[in-house]
Parts: C-alpha cells; structure tokens; sequence
C-alpha cells in the first residue's frame, strides 16, 4: 500500500527516482498500466535535455509522407503503448536506468505545411539538446526528419557512419519537384558531407524501383547495401559483427524506419513493401549494436491509424527501449 | 443479356451513352456494383473538359490539414463509394444525365510536399477546365484547394457569391507561420477579391475558438455566419429561401466541408466538432440552390481512414450529385 | 516565429500562460495539433490540485463494467483527441482561462483486480483535491467512480444535488453478488446519504428492463426521472430551466455518462442503448447549468477501441470542456 | 449465492424458466453478460417451434447482396449483441416473457452458391414453424429471404398487410438477369399474390433511381410509399395510427430493412443511403404496430463487417424485442 | 439433399451424430458456414460434461487483465470463428471425433467484479466436469483463470506436469497489492503444490522486465524456461522430445497463452510481446505432446476487439482443436 | 515541372508511354500516389486487349465463398494498393515495361447472384482476351473463377501445367450440393481435361479436413501436393527447380490463393489457415516461375475488409507485378 501511495505520487511527471538517482519507468505492480500521462514508458518529463544522458523526443511531422499519411501521431501512439515496456533488458541483462538519467522531453514544434521551416525548427530543437550532451533517441514522424537531425548531430560529431534500417534506400533526388521528402533524406546528408560514406550500411532494401539498378547510387557513395533478400531467414548476428568492425570506434547514428520490418509485423505504416525483417531481425541488429559509439537513434513512419491493434506502435516501443540499451553507458546486471 | 454485354462494353471509359447523346452511368441492373475501375458513379472517363458543362475532377491533396490527415484518399475512396448512386434523382426529380454532358476527368496532379506549388497546379489544372466552359465539381482533398479553384473561377466569373457549409469560417489569418492551410482559404479569397462579400453565407459554423467573437472577420466583410446552433432540429429550407435572395442570379459557388455535418453522419474527416448538421439539413441546403448560377462545386475533407464502413465517402459521393442536379440546365423529369 | 518559440517552451507541462495570470491551452497556430505529451487540452501539468479552482483528472478504471469493456482508456483518449479544443466557448462565450486557473493533475491510480479498493484509492486521492478547494472535472472510467467521488464531495458539501446523464438510472443494487459496479453507484449513494434526493435528476434514461417499473426505486427517493422518450426531438432548454429551479443555489454535481448519447454520436462505449440523446441535447444540458453551484463533474464510460475513428473522445473532450465553462465563476466575453 | 448457481445451471440451452410457466432470458444481475453461447437474448434453444407462441429463426444468407455482402453473419451478430436487452419493455411495459413461449430455434441453413434453393430451403422451414402456429421473428439474412417467408406466410393467412420499413422498394424486376435477389422480393410477391397490396405501407423509402419516377409500380399496386422525406423531424406516431386504420385486423407482416435507418444509427449494411430514418422513428413504427394482428417479423440486412463497435447489430437486437413486444397475446405490465 | 435435411436437423444442439457412436462437427459440404448458433465446432451442447470424454467449456473472464482488457469476449469469438475448423487433423491424421465423444458444455458464469469470487465459480464448475472424467479443453479468458482449473485438476491427479507457453512466465508474486491476477496463476500454483515443478516447462518467454533476472525464481522452482530467443528461427520438435522425456507417464496440463505468439500472428490479446514464436512453433508443441498423459488444456488471452480480421480467435480454434487432436485415447487414421 | 505537366497529360486513361513504344507506369516521382483513378499500377486503360501482351483484368466476383465474403472488392483494392508498385523489379531485374505492351482492361461484369451464369460471362470475356494472344493476369474475386478462365486457356492450349499455390487443394466435388463453388474449380477442371495432371503442383496446402486423407484425390490424378509443412522454415528454391523440371516447357498457368500464406501476412480473405506460406517463400514461388511457358495467371481470394490496413490487397498487387515480371518475353536490365 506504501508503495501504492508512492507510486501516485509519481504520476504527474515530478522526478521520480524511486530512491535512485535516476529516473525509473514505474512498474506495473505499483502503477496501474492506464494510469498516467502518457510520456515515454511513462517516465518524468521535462523541458530541456539538461541534466540528461538520453532524452526520448516526438517529432510528429508527416508532411513528407508520398504514400499514406499517419506518422504525425507516430509519437502520441508510440507513447501509449510503451506502458508494456519494463525498466530491465531480460535478454541481454541492459539497465539502462541504473546507467544513465533520462527523461522524455516532450515534441518538437513542427510547421506541418512547410517541411523546409519544419526541418529548421527540428534543427534548432536539437541544437540544444546536442549541445547539451544527451544523446537522442526520436519518435518520428516520417522519415524526412533524419535530415535535419543529421546536420546537428554531425554539426557536433562530425560526419557519422549510419546503421540503417528500412525497406527503402531514402536516396532519391527529388520527388514531384521537391528536395526535401521523406525520400531523400540521405542524398542530402551526403550532399552535406553529413555521412562517413564508408560507414554506412543500409539493410532491409527492397521493393519495386523506378530504376533498373536502384541501389548504385548508395554503392556508388560506398554505403553497404544489404537488401532483404540477403537477410530472408538468416540471423544477422554475423552480419552484425561486420558492421561493427565497419564502424569501429567513431560516432554511429542508427536510423529506423519501421517499414524496414514486414508488413506482418508492421502493418501501421506509410509505404509498406512485402517481404522484410522480422522483429528477431531487428532485435539482433539493435543489439549487435553494443559497444558502438551511438550518438542518436530514431525510429520512425509509424503511422498508427493503419493498425488499429496499436501493435506497430507497442513494436516501435520496444524498439527504441532496445536502442537506449545499447547506448554507451549502459551497464548490464 | 444483350445489355449485359453491352454493359460490359462500357467498362473501360469509352464513350458510353446508352443510346442516350449523354454519358449516363450504367445501371446496377446489368452492371454488378463491384465492377469497374472505379471513375465518379462509373462516367466515363476523359483527358480533358473539351466537350462537357460539368466534370468530376479530383483534388487528392491534404497537406493543408491541421489535426489528422487522409483526405488526400477523398477522392477514391468518394469515386469507389459512387457506385451506389443512380442517374435520377428521386425525390426532385433531376435528370442531370439527360440534360449535361458529364465526365469524370480524373485527378490534378498536386504537389503534396509544398503547399503552394500544390495550388499553382490545382490553378493551373482549372484554368483549363473553366475556360472551356465546364462546371467543375471537385472532389476533396482538404479545404486549402478551394483557394486556387476560387482563383480560377473568379478570373472567368469575377467575385462569387459563396455557398459555405463547415463546421469552421475557414477565415483564419495563418497558422504555424503559414497563410496557405486548410484553416484560411476564404480570407486569402477575400483578399484577393474572389468573393462577393455581400453574397457569402456560412452554415453549420461552431465549435470552440482561439478567439472570444470568432466570427467577427467574417460579419466584418459582410458574410451571413449561420452558426449550427440556428440550424438545430430545424429545416433549412426557409434559410435557403433568404439565400436565393441573397445570391441572386450572379455567379455563385457552392463549398461544402463534409465537417459542417456531425461527426456521426461523417465520421471520415480530418477536424470533427460535436453538434453538426445533418444529412437532411445538407440535402435541404443543395437542393435550395435550385435556380442559382452555379459555376463550381466541391466536397472537401472526406479522410477515409477515420471511417472503416465508407459510409462517410458514401455521402460525400451523394452530395456530390445532389451538387449536379442543381446545376443550371438540369432538367427534371 | 517569436510565438513559434515560446510554444515549445510551453510544451514540457511547465506553467505556460501566455502573459495571462491564468494557465491556456496552447493555440493550434501557434502549436501544431499532434505535438505534446497529451494533457488535457495540452493544458500543463501539476501533481497536486494545490493552487487550482478546477482540475481535469483521470481515473481510468473499468473493472466495474458489465459489458463491453475498455473504458480504462478513457481518460488517454480524451486528452488525446483533446487537442481540437480551443480555449473560448464561441457559443456562451465563455472564457473559462481567463476566469479560473485549471490545469491537468494526471490520474488517479486504481487496483484494476479490486473494486473497493480502487473505490479507496479514489477516495483518497480526491480528498485532497477537494480539500484544496478545487473542483473537479473527472475523465472516466466507468460509472462505478461516481460513487468515491461523491463520498468525498458529500463529505465536504454535504449532499449535493445531482445532474445525472445516462441511459440508466444505475441504482441497481447488486450483481453477480456484488453491490460495487457500474450500475449501482447513486443507489450506493443514496444509502450512504450523498443525495439530496429531491434535487436529483437523471436526464436520457431508456433500455429494456429486468423489472417492469424499473423507475420506480428512483421516483421512491423523490428523483426527477426524464426518459429518453420525453426528450425526443425536443430542445431540453425548457426543461433545464426547470432543473436549475430544482436545483437552486446549493452544492450540485453533474453526472455524464456519454451512453446517454445515442449510439450513433458515441458508439465507443461499453452499455450501449439505441434511441438516446444527442450531442445538441447534451450542450442544452450542460449549459444550461450554468448559474447553478456545481462543485465537480464527471463524464464517463467512454471506451476508446469500439470507436475507431476517436470521435466519442473527442465529444467527452467537447463537453468536459462545456463542463468547465459553466463552473461558478467563469466569466464571458 | 444461490441463484448464481441456478443461471448457471441455465446456460446450456436446458429448459430455464426461473419458476415461470416461460422461458425467460437470464438478467445479467445473475448471469455475467459475456457468459453463453449465444441464442437470441440467451433464451433456451430448442430443435423446432414446437410448443412455441414465438421463435427467433436466423436466415445466414447474403447471396442476394448487390453491393456490400456480410449479411450472412447478421444473426450471429445480432445474437452476440442481444445480450444487452433486458426482459422486459421499460417503455411500453410489454412483458413478452410473462406472456408467450418463446425460443430461439437456430438457423435454416441455406445454399449460399444458389439463390432458388436457398428460398426452397427457407420455405421448407419456415412451413414448419408457421405450421405449429408459431410467429417467426427473423434475423437476416439479406431481403431475398423475405420472399420465401412471405411465400409460407400467406400459403396459411392468405394476403397479408405489409408493414415494411426500408431505403429502398425492392420491386425491382431484375437485375444482371435474375429475377430473384434482394432488391425484387416485393415484386415477386406481388405477382404470386401473397401480398393484400392495399394494406402494404413502405416507410422510409430514398435514394437516387434508375426511374425517373421509381415509385409508380409501388403506387400503381396500391402501396402507400412514404417517402424518408415525408418522415424527416416527425414524430411518426401519426402515421402509424393511420397504418392501424390502413392495416385492420387481418394478418400484417412486418420486414424491417435496417437501412431503413439513417447510416449514422446502421453503419453496418450493404446498401445504406443517406438522410434516412432515426431509431427513434424505428420504434414508433414498431410500437405503433401494436393492436395489429401480426404473423411475422424479419430484421435484414445487418452486415457486421461494416460497424466495428458491434452497435448496428445491437439495434437490430433491439428492434426484434420490439416486435415482439408488439405480437399479439403480449401483457403489459 | 438428404443431407441437407439431415444437417438442418442438427442445428439445436440436439445430439448430432451423423450415423457414428460420437458427436461430429457438421460438415461446410451440408451446413453452410454462417449457419448456426456457434458453439466450438458446432458441436452439440450440453448441460453437464456428464458421457464426455472431451469437453470444450469457455470462462469469459478478463478481470485480470493488466493492460487492454477484452478477453471475456474470448470464448465467443473463438467459437465463431471454429467454423474453419474441420473433424480431421489432415497432418497427424489424428480422428479426435471416432475416438472421444466430446461437446461443449457451454461457459462458467463469472464474478467480473470480484476476481476471488471468479476463482470460486470455476473452481467449482471444474470439479463438477474433473469429477466426472472429462477432459476439460478451456476457451479463456484471462491467464487468471488457469489458477483456479489447475487446483482442481491437482485435486483429482496430485500435482501435474505443465506444458505452457506464453510470453510471460505469470509467476509474479503481487500487482497493485493483489495476489490474484493474470501475472500470478504459476506463483500461486507452486506455493498451493499443484505442480510438480521438475515437470514444468514454460516456452516463448520474452519482453523487458521488471527483474534483472526475472526467470530466477522459475528455475529456482525446477521449472524449464525456454526464453523465445531459444525457440528464433528453429523447429521446435527437438524441444519437445525432451519436454516428453521431462514429463515422462504422469498428468500433464497444457496451458497456452495466445501471447506466446508473436502479435504479427495474435494480434487479438492484451499484453503482446515482440518477437515471439510463429504458429508452426505451436503446432510443433501441441503435436509434440502426443503420447502425453494429457488431463487438461486451455487457451487463454485471446482479446478479439484488438483484432478486427477474427484470425486471433481463429487461430485459438485450431490450438484448441489440435490440443483435442493429442489427447489420450485419440487415434489416427 | 515540365514532367509534372507531362504526367499530368497522363493521367485519364490515354496512351501514356514516356517515350517508350510500351505502356509505362507513372512515377510517383513526378505523379503523386493519390492521384488518379486507379487501375493497376495505374495503367492505361483500354477496353479489349487488342494489341497487348499482358493484361490485368479483375473478376470482382465472391459468390462461391463458404466463410467470410468480400473477394468481390479484391480487384479494386488491389488497383488501389498498386500505386506502391514501380516499374522495375529491383531483386530479379526484369523490366517489365521494356519487354510487353501491358495494359488494364478493367473487370469482367459477372452475375453475382448465379454462380453457373457468371461463368458463362468470365468463360466468354476471356475467349476474346485469349484469342488475342494476350497473357490475362486475373485479379480475383473468389477462386471459383479459375475455372472457368482455365475452359478458355485450355481451348487454345490444350491441357495446361498447373502451379498452385494455396492453403487448400480446392478439388471438392460439390458443397451445399453445387458443384460450382470455390472449394471445387480443379476437380471440374480435372474432369473436363483442362490440366495435364502429371504438371500440377499444389503448394502450401494445410489445415483440418473433412477426409482422413484429404489429397488422396490429387495424389490419384497424378498432382504433386506439397503440404505446408515441407515448406516450413525452408528456401522453396529448390523445389522451383523441381517444378520447372516437372513443368517443361509446355504451357503452364499460375494460379496463387492468397490464403496460401499465413493470415499474418494476409489477414484479408475468406477462409484463412494457421501455420501457411511466407511472402518470401510466395517470391520464391513466384520468381521460380521464370523461363515457363506461363500463358495466364491469378491471384485470387483477397477480401478487403477483413484487412483495414489495405496490405493484404498490397501484397496482392505485388505478386500480381511479380508474375508479369516472370511472363516469357520479358527482358532483365
């Protein structure tokens, strides 16, 4: 009943570190899963990166989407139902909140009717919370917003390798006239010098193409290709060693896009293409990423209203509390 | 069985006309419901207006939406609706098929990542419509559109008198830094001296407001604001009395928000507001235009996905034609 | 752009009033819809009910359901769809932010496998708001919360007149064997002498019965009984004009099941009943409160997963907001 | 306790009568509403209309569908959703159990591949059933089957009043060359003479046509057509006393197409058309059938796919207890 | 046509035989799909397991539930969707129905609003079913419920083995201060000596968790804990030769959790996991158990409202079916 | 801009090349994906296939179902879903678009209320495509459509190889005693000599059956049947090798029922089987195909409603793309 009573006490986004010094998601022994505001595994929020180690943040813009819009409430949702996700990694022994302070810090104010002012807003947002020292782990939003993201993140780091994940390159020049989509983003970042091309690796390609030798334009860039049909029922656990050695020691951002995910898996998403990785897939891509030097993580185009269970929403949960467990930092128990 | 094949003949856009010198969409009686690539009430398709006094044209756009987006999939899902409406109108009587040559014209090509060159091409799409001496009758897409077709039609016309059902005055000022949404089309048209101010009305307008006296823009330019609440369990056919009178016989537009109806009636649409009118009131509205110079017509904010029966896309595809049958030169038989 | 700015800074729950000495709900133009961890009305956030003349708090339980459940997700999505409410009533011109300080104090947290327990969870939680002086306005949950909220109202203003909304009078006595559930709360209520019975009046009643005069219980205590068949097709105006003669000028507390809507209007419920009331009438109703001594209010039974579009959230945000602009006290512009 | 025990003791279908000389639908005071396999109102199921003043008979057919199909799950959901109606008609205070037997006797299981036999199957039940002098209350199952029931009907009543509240007239002559389907079930019973076409109303009749006047072969019978028009904002109480007086007191037969309604109250049909009838209007049609010497009842065209929330099948529950309420030999109470 | 008349015949749950000593399901080639008051297969119903050797028997209680409620709705989605299922298993050529004699006996009636009570309910209608030598195949319903079976069924056979599968291992020891819910039953069991733990098997355990080490208390009992990491991307029919081995001749009770699986396959349940084991896995299981001292099975947490499709519920049919398929005394053809 | 104008020309159905001599599909690069009416891939459509080497053509036909029906709106879905589908397969590097003069040529009108009848209509559409020398790639509809197609495939023929790939054999004799329904096309097709059975491979078959040895019948005609389970976990690349051993080089129809993959990944359909086929392995059917004298194809029994997402109808419309991309004649780039 004490803790009943503490728990309460905890909703309203107050600290809450259950005798830690870091912030704890409340457990639902104690904490009613409905109960709450929803932030990020229900955990504190506050108004700046300040004081954090990792912050999660929404970016709910979909104004870049050519296919099914939806993923501007990809944060609201993911938010919701991370009320499944517990503090401790039981498969790989991560705990991240006896690690690292983190907290949810809220949305970026985007401009849903001019992508090019959006991807500023998004840029200014995180200039501070780069600036700051904390690494962000984003609720997208489609995937237009790792472009701004990039420039800040590289503007402190330097160009970055790229563990990538998507059923799509994203290396398009242009679409309908436009630069900026949720289709080019990569072009632009290597245009911007943004990317360590050699260290790059994209996997989970696949899909129809408006070009016969759709991915030489990556190769071209010396990104590493890995279209799906090289992951059809293989663990990547190998795959993942080499990245590894072709990242070494020198900042990593991880991209997500959940369509990188089949369908099946996946439904609540923009521009789905049959036959992708499966969550075991994206499981042992996240964890091969241990020991990397992550700088920023984001996990986007959940487009909630195509998947009325919630459970693309509930995935890219679990997903992004995979990236904060592979975090440097992050000890295990 | 002579008209099955016949029917069946019809089936790909070719000029079908049933003997009749109109199109005429074919009858459920030889031509099952779920056949057909789905054009407006199965009409034939064309390239271009040459030729006809009324048209079915898309606007599959939604950038300019401000809560949740979908309405780019309006204008299918309304055309894949339509097969449930026949060539009279029962209860007034209109034969519009024996009267006007009608065509579905397919859909104007919009820029979905930038929202004015979305309204450059709708512009550019119209100009060639109405110089031919078409009435467009648009299929929505989010409200934005109807600046640019306002543009269009007040160039051949000069300033129309408006017809204006919605849930919202659509009279706002900017949003986000914008002035091009879905939220300020009717004042960018009043700026631009679209509009015959004195001959505007607005019906259904209600809902909660960022301002004490939101309406005060609209009363200001001389605009009728018909709030829902005036409309309440009460026929509109005195109402579309005055506004004959009102419109006199200049030229007159008819906008129609499917917002303007309650969220039960229209479930599919992007910013509901509680306490709408219903279908009869809108039935009433259309059918009191009889006798004005209409010279364009749309449905706007018909988001699918919001509806999973359809039904809300059904009734915009029947207002749709309750629109045609109001045209001048329809006959009733 | 300046205003851009200061409405991220706003987004964290931290006190955000615009320069005002009250707490606002942030402005869609100035705010994009889908950014923000969601309270209600994206209003700010505070642990406490210290300091507050009205509080919105969520008590998302439903184990007191008989039906269908799911209403534990009520208070979620009603502050999720939340974000279409503006802060001006345009209809009463009330101006609720500009009268009283309100903000969201997050849950209470409830024993989803207990029921009284959870009825002394609410109890104790709602002592202290109460005791602050706060009113509050509560996002349901099922209609078993009445009954701990009542207590604590009671204890403080003595029995209190009660506006009661539903298709059901609940004051069964018990089912299954057990006297705690959603159809039981007033009965509880009028044994603990809560009520001041001959100020009671349960608006919308209606459904089949286990008893052939299933009223008479309630007309026993001296309630109002008004069944859904006398409001039918009429404006409820006159009859709340009667109501605030019942209910004078002592303590009065409003009561809203959102299943005394009809089904059409909010079909995300777990108890419906065909031919209810409707949203017009729910407005007649609420509004027509105003002038009355209301110390707190609830609107329940809203059960997200049977409405997929959100709608019957967005109606509970509507009138829980209709709720707040006739607290004593609110001015209008 | 102890009558916990008895419902239980009632839930397979035994005899279960709670002392009465009737089967009488379990209260969910005693039995929790998920419990059961489910009959209609989980009344006892037995094999034929045997000993039976009433039986509910569902017609899983949906061959006949010229739009939607899914009428084929109607009377399972309708079954699922009956859980919901008490025994008694707090309105009316009809005690139908204090007064008839009545069960529910399963389905007729129909050919879904062949439309012809599918009536011969239907017929050969039903002169089963109408042979023991027991009234079929039927869940559809679209229209088409209203043909072969009538067919038995009036092989024993001779000519029946027809009572029929629908969208459409279902005279058609055929379609894509049948002469059986759901829109001709009147037709086809017109030219077999089952029908008293001087006592055969139609109410709520809409839509656009494919005649130019497409109630000339209703009107030219003897039908009175009354029109959705007709019935918009009225109470239809005055028209159901005239119907009375139309109607006399030989045997009637209600069929009631649940698009009757407006498809905001019955979004889950296969034809819906819009600005249609309110369940309010639904019941003072069936209550006001009371005092006419009804043979028969049907509930149609219910195609759950189509109404997520379970809701349309719920007022097609409702509106089946109605008319068995209104059967002749019903007390009230 | 013969047939015909015979499977009309059977539609009421009176014995259904079909010529054969046992209770066969109708088959889709003379009972068309739709028809019929479901029941598991359509088998005939009865009062009592009282002759059986086999009994299908649903427990709509979802009271327990810790996030999405729903599973009350379980046992009457499952038995809708049986309708797929056919009397051979054409894998195993298991004949289930020339080798038992099986029904349903319909469900338990619950206590929804007190969990203890529920326990009680069941418990003392297993005892009724257990005491008379039927096999007790369980539609759930919450994992709650498998706490009060296994007490009885440990009454009639001392301590059992237990095969179950689920993403969660529900051996917690308390949640919001409650020692009864879905998170406990195997706790529970343990400190009651219903299992004898060396013969314990748990399979597709998965997700974060609250524990560093949170199987430490399964192992610490003697349980086998097969995480899902264990089970990725590998058949699982050597497993399961050392699961015989494990539980050697004596009672086992197979307790499968719909969430064992991953969402992408049971979308339809309340606390989905990520990653989890696809349906071949299940098959492998419940086919590896063939040879087993089978005294019991259930299938619980199927929450059909999160699953639009049906497929959760219908694939809870073929679980269940199959677990009917390995029971003692089945033979194969 | 210039392009943007160009596929503006495109889109109503006129001959839309890009330069090429072959049909080509619109890029989404410079057409946006909602734009136009949809047919496949959005095609030029034309109304008989004159001049074509391929053609898509839908059968909106369910009649034949026995469970869920909807497969009437599976072509126009699956037009829908096609705007993801571009014009180069990027896995196997067909072009598609470089090698045939493609085109849509819309849907056969099928009679939906007489099985026999509509196989007349099916039987002499394709009489006229067929003659042609036009490849049909059928978009169905119920699987009882290959029967009659396979009448006028043989007839110019002869005796066809057969590549089947589904969760059932579909050689019943007859149901509901018709001998023409969905679970019957290969036994008449057998029985009229349209297969040369010694080259039919059925892929994927699974779930209970009404026969102890249910592919018996197949296995008698000389069909290879390769159950599920042989496929389980596996690369199907090997047995493509058989197949095209076994097929040769005469000719061969594909004919794939979605419900051949798990309901996973193709929840959308009428009779769905746990436990089935993956995407990839449909790929590697699919793509295994190439260098057969492919001379029709289908892809049958997609039933939207059942999938909100629209990604069964997706998935349909690229193994629809992929079977165009194996048809003798089309080059690789």
């Amino acid at each position: 009943q004490q803790e009943l009573v503490r728990s309460a006490r905890c909703r309203h986004g107050a600290p809450c570190r259950w005798g830690s010094q870091f912030n704890v998601p409340p457990s639902a022994q104690f904490v009613a899963r409905p109960v709450g505001v929803c932030s990020m595994m229900k955990l504190p929020m506050q108004a700046s990166a300040e004081g954090l180690d990792a912050a999660f943040i929404g970016v709910p813009l979909d104004t870049g989407t050519s296919n099914r819009p939806g993923a501007r409430f990809g944060p609201r949702q993911i938010r919701a139902e991370s009320v499944m996700v517990r503090r401790y990694n039981a498969s790989t022994r991560a705990a991240p909140f006896e690690s690292l302070q983190v907290a949810d810090i809220g949305d970026v104010n985007v401009n849903l009717y001019n992508l090019p002012d959006s991807c500023r807003l998004i840029r200014e947002s995180y200039q501070k919370i780069v600036a700051s020292g904390c690494v962000p782990l984003t609720l997208g939003g489609d995937h237009t917003i790792t472009y701004p993201i990039l420039q800040v993140v590289a503007e402190k780091h330097g160009p970055v390798g790229l563990v990538h994940v998507d059923a799509h390159t994203d290396t398009g020049d242009r679409a309908l006239g436009e630069k900026i989509y949720h289709g080019t983003p990569f072009r632009r970042c290597v245009e911007e010098g943004l990317l360590d091309c050699s260290r790059v690796v994209q996997i989970g390609i696949r899909g129809s193409s408006y070009d016969p030798d759709p991915y030489k334009y990556c190769r071209d860039q010396g990104f590493r290709v890995v279209p799906a049909e090289e992951c059809w029922r293989k663990s990547l656990v190998p795959l993942m060693g080499e990245v590894r050695t072709q990242m070494g020691d020198k900042p990593v951002y991880i991209s997500f896009d959940i369509d990188g995910l089949d369908p099946a898996y996946a439904p609540g998403t923009g521009t789905p293409e049959i036959a992708g990785l499966t969550p075991v897939q994206a499981l042992e891509i996240i964890r091969g990423c241990k020991g990397l030097n992550i700088v920023g993580c984001d996990l986007v185009e959940v487009a909630p209203m195509y998947d009325v269970s919630g459970n693309t929403a509930l995935l890219g949960a679990n997903l992004l509390f995979e990236m904060l467990c592979v975090l440097p930092g992050v000890k295990t128990r």
